[in-house]
């Protein structure tokens, strides 16, 4: 990372020898949705999907031989790989949407970077989507979530980049295992036997097998795609509702801390700041929208029914999952107010670190909140007096002055990138509100929708929300990339 | 500050002298009124005046010589003197109002409240306030300002504080002059001498005598009281406009830098961070607020008459003044969007450091951006690179540790203060984008209007202003104050 703009040969190579790698295993998991294809006799949409494996194999193939690997990959080239792999397994992933005839390519771009961000802003009219092209977005959704846990978990996680460098600051191991192979592995296992059991928990709760599979994937994934526009709504069934909830809280949890309870190491949980952090937005959170709902009489003049759209609502913002059972035209008008306020506050404060949720992250807010306490402090203790600066965060972690001012870099440039794309969307649409709002929910990988992102939407507009979803993925390091490219070219003249 | 909870007789004895003499000097300024009265055969309003200085004077008498101060204030006494004088220097100057039976004592204390504390809001309907009491409010604004001036260039700047600590830092001189006595005389004269210019142009303008005082008065302490419920829209007249916007760029700027620029030295005016941040904001803001008034055809489809409205409602935002050309109840409807957006972020920043203005203050804008655009800088160069961490501002100043956190801080402290008062206020209005203006203005000491808060607005709405009139002002002061107290009692357990 100290020079940016030297890119080294052998650094190019390997980072083309990386993307061919995703190339290569696009290609193979875009076989899968041929398979749903032939049990519900949607033959026509076979062919897209071989053509688009075919494509993506033989790119792949070429530029994973052709670009030998001779070393290990440096940080510095894993940092920019992660950074464009996002870009280019959409564009390739967005090829069955397209050559099924079903969107534009710009469309089909959108809705496959969408999946893989896990946001859930869909560019399909779900009355009218195939059970096969279904299953591929929610397919691409799952993928992402897997692919963004490994990433958040290593890549992301090393010193110099971000905030998560604490994994590795104070000399604890900054992974689940020593190495990138052995982290997937475990976190894949985890996944694998918790998309298992949603599977099962929806089945139960009374959803259909192709329903169970498909909202599997997308709540456990935090990706918030649905069959319907209505979403989860259609099924009218509490049982359903609650199980989603308790998936997208699964998902929006720290995997490294998933890993640790299913040890056997219950207590961890409870001592974990993120999970007091999360507890009592959801908790508070809940509250005050079912208050407002309930004096709006949104959902009638009852209280029960004021909180179950509100609990469900609040989860859905806080683990930026996007599943919703409130219909989006009505959050924009009946919403409106304080309920728009809450869960657009939520949204940008987002889900759990190293989970497959989106946002400034609990973790980050919960080191904000005690840095300011400890400010605070030793603002108006004595000098003398000691302050412990620790929080609980799978381990202990000792919280330093860098760790703070990186945190506080991080939100301030999610905040100036959310003004702008405000501003930005401003020109297109004037409900002030709604705009927060569905900006805060691009920005953070959400996907709540209120009727203003369509696939009518100005070019302009979904490309902010394209870039939104890519920033708010990768945690603001394309920014500090191209930071680092313009710090260097002031110094290097 | 360092045990607050421990407040010596002493100490407790010279807040209340200190409080006598105040309340002496409101009590002989309650005099002026009555000329006006005279002047305008308003007999009627002649004895409220004489009894509320009557109440003051001996209130003052009796405090200030019963509890004799038998030292120096401390600075701690000091902080606490401060806070609560605007309470009750309000109570005060409310009756007037009261006594005179325009308004209850409510709205009366509110009116006082927003007088001193410079921010515009009022409760009187204005198309049937008399001469006498428009000049009371006028002067309170006035009176308000000055004090504003003092406090932030005495008391607020010490160190330990908050920002302000700059000044005494890095052990340059901490005031324009050594005490608060000599600082305070500086000022005045600065402050007298611009309210005579301005009370000269706005009568060059076009404005009646009684008008030019008023408005010179409400617009060089970036007060924003108005004669007419349309503000200053009713002259038509864009030389009042350009002067208004003059004056107001003149109260919301750094009195330090304008003693400094009187003594001849006009490059620090240029060289200066904050000059450098608020014209960046007023041309950026009037720029994309004009392209927005244009587009909606808000003021006719025509670009010099957006470029009007515009630059001035701009202007009134980032001076945080409050006299508005846009009608109210307009900024609500066809403001709302883009409009409503770029005013609300303006107010939030606010004016100038030690100025008459609110907000979070250009200064510490300043700072933060620098801040982290070292930050980035570091974390991207070579460890082994220097990187010059100076500002300038009256003076180089340079940027430690310390005042970055403490910067981070009061901006931390200053979002959480606007959200809770949002939320609370949103249960009582459900229009999201006029409370965000709305609260911002009251926060910042702007009082430019919407329509929401009106004399008839429910009693907690008016409270919830009041206290974000008072913790604006005092630059979150009251709020690190009752942290401190809730730290000491930590501690003592
Ligand atoms: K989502
Ligand atoms: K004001």
């Amino acid at each position: 990372m100290r020079s940016v703009h030297k890119l080294k040969k052998i650094e190019l190579y390997s980072i083309i020898h990386y993307t061919g790698y995703i190339c290569i295993l696009l290609g193979l998991v875009m076989l899968v949705p041929i398979i749903v294809a032939l049990i519900y006799g949607e033959y026509k949409f076979i062919t897209p999907f071989i053509y688009s494996s075919i494509v993506s194999l033989v790119i792949g193939i070429l530029l994973f031989k052709k670009f030998n690997n001779k070393k290990e990959i440096s940080l510095k080239s894993a940092m920019i790989f992660v950074t464009l792999i996002w870009l280019i397994g959409s564009a390739i992933a967005a090829l069955p949407y397209y050559l099924s005839g079903d969107l534009s390519y710009f469309n089909a771009f959108f809705e496959a970077m969408s999946g893989f961000t896990t946001t859930g802003f869909s560019m399909y009219n779900l009355d009218h989507a195939s059970f096969t092209m279904n299953f591929w977005r929610a397919f691409t959704q799952w993928l992402g979530g897997i692919g963004i846990i490994v990433m958040a978990l290593t890549v992301l996680s090393s010193p110099g980049v971000n905030i998560m460098r604490m994994y590795s600051a104070e000399g604890r191991e900054e992974r689940l295992a020593p190495s990138i192979r052995h982290t997937s592995r475990i976190i894949l296992y985890i996944y694998l036997l918790y998309t298992a059991i949603s599977i099962i928990l929806f089945k139960l709760a009374g959803m259909p097998v192709f329903d169970s599979i498909f909202y599997a994937f997308t709540a456990l994934s935090t990706g918030g795609f649905a069959l319907e526009n209505a979403s989860i709504s259609i099924y009218h069934n509490i049982w359903i509702e609650l199980v989603a909830m308790i998936v997208m809280i699964l998902g929006a949890t720290n995997f490294a801390l998933h890993y640790t309870l299913l040890k056997g190491n219950w207590r961890e949980y409870f001592k974990d700041i993120e999970s007091k952090v999360s507890w009592i937005l959801l908790i508070g959170g809940t509250l005050l929208v079912a208050l407002f709902l309930y004096n709006g009489s949104v959902y009638g003049h009852d209280i029960f029914t004021s909180l179950r759209y509100s609990a469900f609502q609040v989860v859905t913002a806080l683990t930026t999952s996007g599943l919703q059972t409130a219909n989006p035209s009505d959050i924009s008008v009946q919403w409106d107010g304080l309920g728009i306020f809450i869960l657009t506050l939520l949204m940008i404060i987002g889900a759990g670190a190293c989970s497959t949720g989106g946002g400034i992250k609990w973790l980050r807010i919960g080191i904000l909140v005690k840095g300011m306490w400890w400010e605070i402090k030793s603002l108006l203790l004595p000098q003398s007096a000691v302050i412990s600066r620790k929080i609980h965060h799978v381990g202990d972690i000792k919280i330093n002055e860098n760790l703070l001012r990186l945190t506080g870099l991080f939100v301030f440039s999610y905040i100036v990138v959310y003004i702008i794309s405000v501003i930005i969307v401003l020109f297109y649409y004037q409900n002030l509100s709604q705009v927060l709002f569905e900006v805060a929910s691009g920005l953070s990988n959400v996907g709540l929708g209120s009727s203003l992102l369509t696939p009518s939407s100005p070019m302009v507009v979904k490309l902010v929300f394209m870039i939104d979803m890519w920033i708010g993925r990768l945690e603001i390091w394309p920014i500090l990339l191209l930071m680092a490219i313009a710090v260097q070219n002031t110094i290097r003249r």
